[in-house]
């Protein structure tokens, strides 16, 4: 761990409101890499909703449609504009799955034998945790799957990241900043918020931060007492797994001078104390996880150091960050409706 | 003006985490009313894209289209899918008006002669105030028309809100509200932002708040010291005016114990300095301009009164409070583009 001299930080909010801000390695970039999904180029126009107890509640990509085909009893096609049944057109569940825990086991038997078959990269990564699926967020879920096998369905994930920060003496930000274990399964040595996990099905989501700051950075009951919930951010990407419709609860922890963090779980290799303008180089550079960069372009504008007279793409930033998972899964063809 | 007694403030918490929060009365119906013009039921199918120089820059709906077609010379109508020189389906502003000059001359006349004819109701309300149409906020303005008619050609419409708030000896917060004129041509007796206003062509974001506070409030420039960029929140909704896609600069001002608000130029009847829960009270009575309960709402999620574990719309509250007005405007049957 390294903390930097009182020097730098000064420095920070002039560096901020420069030029650079207008540089073609924008933040915008940063935005739209967590976003791939909905921008062009993107696979979305060939992906089908996928419904389940006649719910839409994520989307099938035509590369792992082709996998899910071999399962017709599980899965049913209606690729027609109105199904045999008057379905919608899309992926269904088979209706005879007609409770929770059905649902819950035929999947894994899906996925059990898809993964035999390693016919998908994502199985590879197989956790042994459940992530809840249903149509919103607090909403009763329909099923629950394997977390490393919701991008196969295009399901919304939730998660939780803390922003661990210290008010310096002449009131500059400094944040801490974590760095991924080389054997991480995901984005190995990237850098990283403070602590951050996923929700898995049934925890309550400070009680997730709060577990996740224990775990990975050795954080007290007494600092936790700061913590708050401040938003969330909300995005879609996809990568050669499959779909991320994610959203992530943030907290800020405002922390003493002399803490320092630790990590119990193994997940991470360090931790560092920066002032704002460089973790800003560090964003651009791409050096952090994205969305771990989006956490902090969130939180620089939620603390007044990127503003709307310094900072070009702002309401894009804003707006990117929190996009609607509902109005991309609902129906691809109009936009937000009301739930 | 009236100051809570700290009894109040201390049950201030208590409150947002009972079951009240799971009425029906929810505040999922405050951000639904901001978006009328995304929701179900609204005129969205039947609008036109608003082109000017081959770009979309607002939403024309039929009522106002019908007025609009007694200037054929400014307004070319393309409604078929491409239009006699190929240009895309909608309402395009006449090419012939090739500056930023001729544009802005040209649409103003059409707007006065609409006023004589008393053909449209939002412009009764002539302010004799312009507002800047571009592609983005920040992006070079193509024109500027009168603040009024804004609506007509639903164009996004920029603003500044400021939270002023108070932190008492128990940490709990208290928020200052100003209760609008009985004379304001909209939303009359109303509750209001403690400073807010409409971001008019040229001024900068910071400078608006400023100006604004000063105005509205007679706050000096010693507390406006404190004053910091918190984000901003964006929302489309539609009334017998036109379409309104807006977006709030929002701020937040923590003000001391004993400042206390006055008005200086009439657009404020009274302020009030409420605890929390009496803020919320009010949004649920629907006793505040819906804008402003919707800057309220982001501050409770910001500032950790309203989390993920206490509010069950809280993912849908924060994603209706950042829609992009890009996606709708560019291109109804698709959702965001990168721009």
């Amino acid at each position: 761990m390294a903390a930097p001299g009182q020097n730098n930080t000064i420095l920070s909010v002039v560096v901020m409101t420069m030029a650079d801000t207008q540089k073609p390695n924008s933040l915008r970039k940063v935005v739209n890499k967590c976003n791939s999904f909905i921008l062009p180029g993107s696979t979305r126009p060939g992906c089908l909703v996928f419904y389940v107890n006649s719910v839409a509640v994520g989307l099938i990509r035509q590369d792992i449609l082709k996998q899910l085909k071999a399962y017709p009893d599980v899965f049913i096609l209606n690729d027609k504009e109105k199904g045999d049944q008057g379905q919608p057109r899309g992926l269904h569940l088979s209706q005879d799955l007609d409770t929770f825990e059905k649902r819950t086991k035929k999947i894994e038997q899906v996925l059990r034998s898809l993964q035999q078959k390693d016919a998908l990269v994502s199985l590879r990564g197989w956790r042994d945790e459940c992530y809840s699926i249903s149509t919103g967020f607090g909403v009763e879920p329909l099923l629950k799957v394997e977390r490393a096998a919701a991008c196969l369905f295009g399901v919304s994930q939730y998660g939780v990241h803390v922003n661990g920060y210290v008010v310096d003496d002449f009131g500059d930000i400094l944040m801490w900043i974590g760095q991924r274990s080389r054997t991480k399964q995901t984005y190995p040595n990237m850098w990283d918020n403070l602590c951050a996990g996923g929700l898995s099905s049934g925890l309550g989501v400070e009680e997730c931060a709060i577990k996740e700051a224990q775990e990975e950075a050795d954080i007290s009951e007494e600092h936790l007492e700061n913590l708050q919930a401040v938003g969330c951010i909300s995005y879609m990407y996809e990568d050669e797994r499959g779909i991320f419709p994610e959203c992530q609860f943030v907290f800020d922890l405002q922390l003493p001078d002399d803490f320092i963090p630790r990590n119990t779980d193994g997940e991470m290799q360090d931790f560092k104390l920066l002032p704002v303008n460089k973790l800003r180089e560090l964003i651009l550079n791409e050096d952090f996880k994205p969305n771990c960069a989006l956490v902090i372009v969130d939180f620089l504008i939620r603390h007044g150091i990127l503003t709307p007279d310094n900072e070009p793409d702002y309401t894009y930033l804003v707006e990117m960050m929190h996009i609607s998972h509902r109005s991309y899964i609902t129906d691809p063809a109009t936009v937000a409706t009301a739930q």
